[in-house]
């Protein structure tokens, strides 16, 4: 019957494509847009229509920036630049910001190699990394995530750059903070197990 | 670091408020917004803008109905106008129209009865659903969830409907189709055995 109220069906579409909303949670969420008064709807609209103008991608490490500013990460003074820590997506940088534990600069792949997707390295900013590399870079953190795909990324970053004296790191594997041995999956208790350290 | 890009950290904030979507996806959610084209964004504002001025609930239903239209229930000489399903939010209604086994009206309370929230039956639409009252209504289905607050808000309307010479139904509670009793509660379990039925 949503056929009935043609605007609501619209915005349920637009809903529809929004990645990560369960669609069971499509209806939910149009009912709170729905509810929302004039001004907040304006704000809300004002502030996509922004964001969409006004954020781009940083043309060296390909992280969001405020295109009227600098890049918070390779034009900081405070930043490590030495130290290149190179993620899939900005929502891995943003975990990995949230520790509070790092302190260099970062290099955004933009995903992982997938032929399987059709995403091969020239579908990423592998390339741009290769040309980042300089005399100042002393290390390289390789924190793909632990998919067949992301090791693959990370193997082929690491053959693209053995001709650097650099260090080449990744993250370490093993069993989660919090979690019990129990509910680990054997490949991970496996890992664990073997690249074990001194306590 | 987002501080640094005010428009996105704006931008994640107002996703924030959205119910429903995972703090976790709240950046991945981001993150579309700021890859869609110019045309798409404004699109979707347009939609946005227009859903909030055009959608409004009907005053006797209280389920969302173009402004300019008529309400696909109410107004509708194909719906069976002597039963009225009693559902808490749009959702629900939602969910029992996807089943297409259902050609009667509704009456959209707007939640259910519960004090600790500080929702009494003041703040639902009962009062208006006393007043719907008349000869020509045969059956109210009380399809409010399984949960104490709906249950007890179930109790609550039938209480407010007894000097209506009329039927006042609820829906079945049992096993879920398709799912095996051993992982059931117990209480279900017990709700299905003593309310059993004929094969």
């Amino acid at each position: 019957m949503i056929e009935q109220v043609p605007t609501l069906a619209q915005l349920v579409k637009q809903l529809q494509q929004v990645p990560y909303l369960a669609s069971k949670n499509v209806y939910r969420v149009a009912h709170y847009f729905l509810t929302l008064d004039q001004k907040r709807m304006q704000q809300l609209c004002k502030i996509l229509l922004e964001a969409q103008e006004n954020v781009i991608p940083c043309q060296i490490c390909f992280v969001w920036k405020e295109k009227d500013r600098n890049c918070a990460y390779c034009d900081s003074p405070r930043k490590d630049r030495s130290t290149i820590c190179v993620v899939e997506t900005w929502q891995e940088l943003m975990a990995i910001e949230k520790t509070g534990g790092y302190h260099g600069v970062y290099h955004l792949l933009g995903g992982a190699i997938c032929p399987l997707n059709g995403i091969g390295p020239e579908n990423l900013t592998i390339d741009q990394l290769v040309k980042r590399m300089s005399s100042e870079i002393k290390e390289i953190i390789l924190a793909t995530n632990q998919t067949p795909e992301g090791e693959a990324t990370a193997s082929y970053i690491a053959a693209k750059l053995k001709d650097w004296p650099l260090k080449i790191t990744c993250l370490a594997r093993g069993i989660p903070v919090g979690s019990s041995l129990e509910y680990m999956d054997r490949v991970t208790v496996f890992k664990a197990l073997s690249e074990r350290r001194l306590f």
